[in-house]
């Protein structure tokens, strides 16, 4: 049996990080190979690789370049060179949260007196690859039980295989209910306006053999209002206390569709994008990005000069509008204040970890 | 006091229809001549002019050079001649209404004694644009007059002077309300797939001093939850006896989440495109156009090969969403299949005249 599942978009490979250029897809099928930490850097920079836990792995191999350097220019006192390349390597993406997560975790390992650093680090870098792996399809395995009946499902921006090690959240949810029958087809909004959507969620998914129907985002209540979309399936960059949930813009649109039209709206996202310290979703700032973004298309004007945009990169979804909760510490059902710190007392989240998955 | 109106998108001028050339804006304001009738149909067919009373009017005025070109060619004899132009006017966009209606209307302002047949159709030509014209700046007062307290109004596609022969519909209100100083800010949907949020209205308004702020889409909901939006105001290609509305994808989105937010939900339209002989909007085929649209953005693609795609041109918002109607016949609150009928009982709306404006 086939499990839909072959992409993996940060790899290790002859003593190089390879990055599966995210910028040329659906186009092209391009790798990027970082012989260096700064080649790394600049990578994750350039956004060859997004997606937050994507991000962190990618800088954890950056470690592993990073301390490689570091020995062969000084052996014996390696150490303050490597701070150095972390430091850079923290710098390439500003508001990723895994990304330092990562280095953090890499800088846990090491000491002046540790042997091979290299070494450590790879074996770090792998740990976290496998742990988010594991997270992933065992969120896939709790979110595709909740589908008990056969129907369709509607997707939002890309949470797949390659936003993560691999599999993917809400994706890898879509990927375990395909493989076991509970899904009658997949929808998928383009997600405006970085499309992430049309060029990567349906490019992964076709790639894996699951067919995919993509759709403007503002016609996905239409959609609902046919009766063809039994469960939104979407992820978080992160879940507060009280059970809200910030994601991608559109992601509030869909919630709103989805309780007015009976469909069930799942978010699936790891433990670690549980901030248990926030204690709502106003609490988090919402970054609005260059009005640019909105007002061109391919680097070709669209809106006329002089017009203004708003274009927020996510929304807030209240508690209220979120049927179920799916991280791989389990699954909380229409999360409050109460179902959250139950389910997710004394597990760390929000603590030693990043929200921003 | 400025009225905030200063576009005519199709005009007569020395003996010749003008067209502004939709296709080309915002970047380039750019006229195509019309000196034939053959001209005319072709400049519609390839969409220079759009929206169902702009092009109902670049007929009207295709006909009187139809006109012109069978008294030139047989003097005597010239009406099969232009029954035969007409007709071939009446084919250049095949699912507009008012084109055929605005045909129609011309074809009965001649028998074979009419001594010249021109110089009645441009009579005829230039009622239609005044009653349009009217009709619009009807609208516009009564649907400013529901904006009791100043507040952000959000719209929908392009239904302004562009798509009408001034002033526009719903932007038509606006412009009303923006004069009366109840508006504190336009936004408007970039509108996917085809952008005439962006391209279109966000360009009109500029022109006319209207500052205006664009969206995605699918950020609209999360812009209501800010408060900033009292009222949406949308266009309707048709308006059933019950009340339900169909327009532009994306328009039964903002009126599911106007209500969520208590925002109002303001339909804009010609009693012409009220419609009493349809019991209801699901009486009406929803246009599904190619996929391509939605798949490929400027000509470059998008999305990856394979992927499919749900490109429906409009949706259906049942008649509960709608707080007012506005028509140039008068408001219906709350419209219902008795309100409706109170409203529109022998006003002829429906019959003679076309839906699909």
């Amino acid at each position: 049996m086939t499990d839909y599942d072959t992409i993996r978009p940060v790899r290790w490979e002859r003593d190089r990080l390879m990055l599966l250029d995210q910028r040329a897809l659906p186009g092209r099928t391009r790798w990027i190979q970082c012989e260096s930490s700064a080649a790394a850097a600049q990578a994750i920079r350039d956004m060859v690789v997004r997606g937050a836990p994507a991000i962190g792995i990618a800088a954890a191999y950056g470690a592993v370049l990073a301390a490689r350097e570091a020995m062969a220019a000084a052996p014996t006192s390696w150490l303050p060179r490597l701070e150095q390349a972390l430091e850079h390597l923290g710098a390439a993406r500003p508001t990723a949260v895994n990304l330092r997560w990562a280095l953090r975790r890499q800088r846990r390992r090491l000491d002046a007196a540790t042997p091979d650093p290299a070494a450590v680090l790879l074996r770090e870098a792998q740990a976290i690859v496998d742990e988010d792996l594991a997270a992933n399809r065992r969120m896939g395995v709790l979110g595709a039980a909740l589908m008990t009946e056969p129907g369709g499902v509607l997707t939002h921006c890309n949470t797949g295989s390659l936003a993560t090690a691999g599999y993917g959240t809400a994706l890898g949810v879509i990927r375990s209910a395909w493989m076991e029958g509970r899904i009658t087809r997949v929808y998928a909004g383009e997600t405006r306006p970085w499309l992430q959507g049309a060029r990567l969620t349906a490019w992964e998914l076709l790639q894996d053999g699951i067919p995919v129907t993509l759709l403007a985002d503002s016609a996905a209540p239409a959609l609902m209002r046919s009766g063809a979309v039994r469960w939104v399936v979407v992820g978080a960059d992160r879940v507060t206390a009280n059970g809200d949930v910030a994601n991608k813009i559109g992601t509030y649109a869909l919630a709103v569709a989805a309780r007015q039209h009976g469909a069930g709206f799942m978010v699936v996202a790891p433990r670690s994008s549980v901030d248990m310290t926030l204690p709502h979703g106003d609490a988090i700032d919402i970054e609005c990005r260059e009005a640019g973004e909105l007002l061109a298309l391919n680097g070709h004007r669209v809106a006329p000069a002089g017009a203004d945009a708003w274009n927020p990169v996510f929304d807030i979804t209240p508690a209220a509008l979120v049927d179920a909760l799916v991280t791989e510490a389990g699954v909380v059902h229409r999360p409050d204040r109460e179902g959250m710190a139950t389910r997710f007392a004394g597990t760390g989240a929000g603590d030693a970890v990043p929200a921003g998955q």
